[in-house]
Formats: C-alpha cells, sequence, structure tokens
C-alpha cells in the first residue's frame, strides 16, 4: 500500500523511521512513496518532494498521512486527498478539531476514511479503545492529561517549588516547549483533543469556543504550597459528560488528590480514563508526545485500513456545551476576591476556595472579574 | 449468533445480564441460549440447564463461554466444543494457563479460535493491546498488578498499619477473598496471569512450576514500615522480559517509589504495562475483578468472534524461564539471616537488603534457607 506523507519533522521523520525498518512484514507492505517537505534543506531522502502534486496527483497513492501541523495549508491538502478518493490519517489536533465535521462529510462521500488516534494523547491507544468500548456500551464521562508540554512544567513546578517562567524557559531549551508556547500554555491544544474525544466518545461536534479552556500561565509556586498542604497535586486536565441535550466540556488545571492515578503521571507522560456502565474506570497511560510513540500510533492507523478495518466515519450529532451540572468547589487566585466573596467557603488574601458550585456559575464570575492575572482550579474531593 | 454459557456464577451472571439488556443493537445479535449451572439452586432461567450436552451436542449453538472456574470439568468441556467446532472464550485463568498447549491445537484443528481477554485484568483490554501492539513490534518486557485480592489487603495494611490475617478476614467478610484464599495469597493466580501473558506477549508457552512465585501470606505490618521509611509502597506484580534462547518470568511482591504509577494502583484495581521499541511504556489500569467488568471482557471477545476478527489462535514456542538477568536488590525477612549474609548490603536484626544479584541467586538462597516464615521482595531503584 502506497502511502503519501506530508511533512517530514518530529512525527513525520517517526513514520519513516518504523515504515522503512520495521521487523514486522505487514508494516513493510506499507511503503511511503513520497514526502512532502517545507523547503529544500529537507530534501534529504529521495522520496521527498517539494511540490504536493506529486503526492495528490499520483493514483498509486492509496493513502496521505498528514504530520505537517498547523491549518493550513494541512486542510485544504487533506480534504483534497479524501475528494480524489485517497484514505488519511492525521496526527494534527488543530487542523482536524477545526475541520473535523467537513472532512467526516467528504471522507463519507468518498467512500474513503479519515483516523486520527494520533491526534490526541501521542501513543496512547485511546480512539480505539473508546470505539472498542462503544461496540458494547456508551462512554458517560472522560477525562485526560492531554498535554505533555504542560504536564512537564506542572511537574517539575510540583518537585522543585519554582515559578512557571523558569520552567516554561527550561521546557523551551529541552524542547519540549515551542517557542510561541501559547497553543500549549493558555490550552488550546488541549481544547482540541477534548473536543476531539467528544467526537468519538459522545459522537457529537462541539462549537470549540464553547469550551471553556483555562491553562496554566498564571499558575505560581504559591498554588503547589497550597496543593501540598492539602494533599492535593495540580494536573491540567480536559474532561467531558455524556449528556441528551447537551455535553459537558471543559478544559481547567484540576488539584487532584494525591493517591489519584493521574497525580503521579509525571513529566511528558499523558493519562486518559474513560468511564461506562459496565467496564467502570478504564485508565491509558503512555508517551503523550515524540517522534516515535506518535509515530506509532500514525502507523497503527495505516495497518487498521491495510486491513480493511471498520472506517472510523461517523457523522455526529451537534449538541451544543453545558456546564451546569458540574459542580465543584473552585481554587481561585485574583487580585478582585471581592467578586467571588457571595460564593466563598474559604478566603485567604487573595485566594478564595469556593463553596460547591457550578463550572457555569464560575465561568460567568471569572468573565465579570476582568483579571488578567487570575488563575483558577478546580479543586477535587 | 448462538451461544452456551458454562456457568452462571459472579462472571456468568453478568455475560447474561450484559447481553440480555444491552442497548447496542449487535450486541443483542449475541444471544446467550442455554446456560449450564452446577445444581437445582440455580435453575432461574428457563435456559439453564445441569446436562452439558445440551449445550456441547446443540449445533445451532456456535460459541460455548466457560465461567466455571477451577480445572475439571471445564477443561473437558472446553476441548470437547473446541472439538466439535464451536470457537470458545474463557475467563478461566486457571484452566487455560494448565491446558493452553492443547487447547490452541484443538482449536487450529478444528478451525475455531479460543479467545481468553477476561483470564486477565478483569475488565482492562490486556490481550486485545497486547495483540495491537505486535501487529508492529516485539513486546520487549511487561509487569502487572493482576490480583484485586492481594492488591485489597496490601492497600488497606499500607493504609492502616494493620497486619495481614486481620485485612485477609476483611476481605472474607467483604467478598473480595475466597474461603480458601490459597490461589490468591499464594499468587498462583498471578503465576497463571503471568503465564498467559507470556503467551500472547512473547509467544511463549512456559512450565509453570519454573515461573519463581512468592506471594504474601507472610507480610508483615513492619515490612509495610520499612518501605514507608524508604519511600516505597509495596506492590505484588507478575513480570517478564522477553529473550532469545529464554524468557525472564516471576511473580513477586515488589517495593515500588511511591511516584510510581501502580504505587497509586489501589483496592480491587489492576494495571499492568508493556514496553516496546516505538511505543515505549504503555499502562492499562481498570477493574480487576468483579462480576460486570470482566462479562465486559467476555462479551468483547463475543463481538470479535461474531465480527470475525483475526483468529487469536497461535502456535507458540517452549522457551525456558531463566531469571539470571533480573538483578536487583531484594528485602528479605528471616529467621536465618545468615544464609544471606554473603549478600547483604545492609542488615537490621532479621531483615537483609541485599546487594544487587539475580532473581536467580536469591531463589537458590531462599530455598536452601528452608524457613517457611521468611518473606521477599524486590526493592526498586
Amino acid at each position: 500500500m502506497k502511502i503519501g506523507l506530508l511533512g517530514h519533522g518530529v512525527v513525520g521523520s517517526g513514520v519513516t523511521a518504523i515504515t522503512d525498518s520495521c521487523a514486522v512484514k505487514k508494516v513493510r507492505r506499507l511503503e511511503v512513496s513520497k514526502i512532502l517537505v517545507k523547503d529544500e534543506s529537507e530534501l534529504t531522502d529521495p522520496r521527498c518532494t517539494l511540490n504536493v502534486e506529486d503526492i495528490l496527483e499520483d493514483p498509486d497513492i492509496e493513502v496521505v498521512a498528514e504530520c505537517m501541523g498547523g491549518l493550513e495549508p494541512a486542510h485544504t491538502f487533506v480534504a483534497r486527498a479524501l475528494g480524489s478518493g485517497k484514505h488519511v490519517v492525521t496526527s494534527n489536533k488543530k487542523m482536524f478539531a477545526h475541520y473535523c465535521e467537513e472532512l467526516f462529510a467528504l471522507a463519507e462521500e468518498n467512500g474513503v476514511s479519515i483516523r486520527y488516534e494520533a491526534s490526541c494523547g501521542g501513543g496512547i491507544p485511546w480512539m480505539t479503545n473508546l470505539a472498542r468500548v462503544k461496540r458494547l456500551e456508551a462512554i458517560e464521562s472522560f477525562r485526560g492529561i492531554f498535554n505533555g508540554t504542560t504536564n512537564y512544567i506542572l511537574s517539575r513546578m510540583a518537585e522543585t517549588g519554582s515559578e512557571f517562567a523558569e520552567n516554561l524557559a527550561e521546557a523551551q531549551r529541552l524542547g519540549y516547549a515551542e517557542q510561541d508556547p501559547t497553543d500549549d500554555i493558555d490550552a488550546h491544544d488541549v481544547k482540541y483533543k477534548t473536543a476531539l474525544t467528544a467526537v468519538k466518545a459522545f459522537n457529537t461536534l462541539v462549537d470549540l469556543d464553547s469550551i471553556p479552556t483555562y491553562g496554566i500561565s498564571n499558575v505560581a509556586a504559591e498554588d503547589f504550597s497550597w496543593g501540598k498542604e492539602h494533599g492535593l497535586t495540580l494536573k491540567l486536565l480536559g474532561a467531558g459528560k455524556a449528556g441528551e441535550e447537551a455535553v459537558s466540556l471543559y478544559v481547567m488545571p484540576v488539584f487532584v488528590k494525591s493517591g489519584d492515578i493521574f497525580a503521579n503521571v509525571n513529566a511528558n507522560y499523558n493519562a486518559v480514563q474513560s468511564d461506562s456502565r459496565t467496564l467502570g474506570e478504564a485508565v491509558y497511560i503512555g508517551q503523550g508526545a515524540g517522534s516515535l510513540p506518535t509515530a506509532h500510533a500514525v502507523v497503527q492507523d495505516l495497518l487498521d485500513i491495510y486491513q480493511g478495518q471498520d472506517s472510523e466515519n461517523i457523522a455526529p450529532k451537534h449538541l451544543p456545551v453545558n456546564n451546569d451540572s458540574v459542580k465543584e468547589q473552585f481554587y481561585i487566585r485574583t487580585q478582585r476576591p471581592e467578586v467571588f466573596a457571595e460564593v466563598a467557603a474559604e478566603t485567604a488574601g487573595n485566594v478564595i476556595i469556593t463553596k460547591e458550585i457550578s463550572l457555569s456559575e464560575v465561568n460567568r464570575l471569572i468573565s465579570s472579574a476582568e483579571d488578567r492575572s487570575l488563575f483558577a482550579a478546580i479543586v477535587s474531593r
């Protein structure tokens, strides 16, 4: 089966590393025949090309693996590949979270499939296992540590008691964080993965802007001190709960109990959990990023296509996001504590621990506080 | 697809609970048409029978699901089912660990498959995910908390500082431990699951008696005190490592670091981990026992058969077990500390912490000590 690979960076080069040298005969049948690279410095292999038409117009190429990242031109190339009857595998959560409705429809129209295991949780077989559980019963809820960069920073802050800025700089030095880290630290990346998990778990498309998304750029060493005193560890989670009329979805730092499985998921590991009626809690932990683990997930998707397994295409519903039923206590550190006075259970200086209130309510209060330095987190009971 | 169910106890009744009432249309096609029960008190359903011939000789029954437990008559019934061209799904680790060679061969001869997801790790899709990784690369090693009863006892001892006997009694009161708890506390149950994981992960059959197996019946509160002082948590693990000429396999309590993912796997949860070249560490955690989670795994196997997925039959190799390469420090509490003097790094009364030595060596020393009250564990570095 001939494959056209779009992008030869961290993930793309992992894909060729696996397919070119694999000891398993079946994997060697996956032949990456052309590779789109972005400039002449990357023309390191006779299969490399700077012209995407060499891939999109090659009738021998049955599958396009998109590992470019970013919205464009990845989206246009994927749409054209599906339109010309090629299956697609993508590791690009940002692009796919924005365009999955259009791309599912295009795949359906053209009798091909689009797979996205590598878009969430790196190597963790999250989409595969969600699909397996769903053969038998509905997914009721999920939560995940979906971002290795922020998990690395939070783990280091917990270990060392140091401040956010120095750990971000360290993560950048080590190549764990991008030079522009906004997508990670402001949690857009987790929002995309949360939305894509909702597609798979709950069969619903959601408006990305309707997912309340709180990142970690305002987190401080004092927040970890408070957590430690209370036997809690800070993690950035994406989470969701199914519903008939609406789904609950949010992205927010959470103080988890130190005995929680997620509390020991450190460094650049990811962890995901689903809950369903008979299976109960099912947790999967693995390397959430990195060249080979993510490429492993891409190659698994390619194998599924090669073996002609059930198409992943679905025609999802459109449910609104409603977080009225997410009732929690919240940790709010703000210059404007007075805004939260009515919902406060405890106040210590500029830190408020709220009574149990809904996430919808806390969202409204945070908006009205207009404090750009505010840090908010859920406190697990 | 008509199914004959052997056994209607904890797991078997979970199977009918799922198949009889499932909202998913595909699962409702799995029709449990007859149920073998053990005595008249269990004749609670018109499908129940006391005569196994009603199932084995029914040509409409395509699949037999064996949830009886124990060696006989389960083994004979399964062999006859395969011999008459019926697929088999089993949750019975003891029976399957003893007879898998014969049963794989029978399945092969008769063009049917035998599946055993529910035999290890309850609801955790362990066999399925091992098989998926193996599509791409070899499993290099694995470890697991495979037994909920002992994990419950160890978790309670860690929490409360209490002694083994009272926690075993409590587990029996709660129905977590059998009246004869030998298979659990002496770790035979974990040995079976370790051997079956080796079949799937390493394609090898092993002599069950060749797996060094240390249980927890001699564990004491003082062992937990030592662990706590050293930032370690005690867990009973089954583990293995692949090799060309031999495999390493063992079952032993392990002091894991308190930051280890496994340290937070408590109560009756199970956790399993595989390691492979490109995916790296992959951890799966879930309910390791109980009616519905284990039945979930049985029904997933039934769905795989219904959907005609790749047969699970393999013709495994026969590799010997050799633990020379398992080099660890060991915690030994014994009435005969002098036996371990030469390998001791630290000695405190009747507790020895060994230098880094091989598991093979420590096995020989433990045998020669002839101390029936000895407690041994690996100390993670």
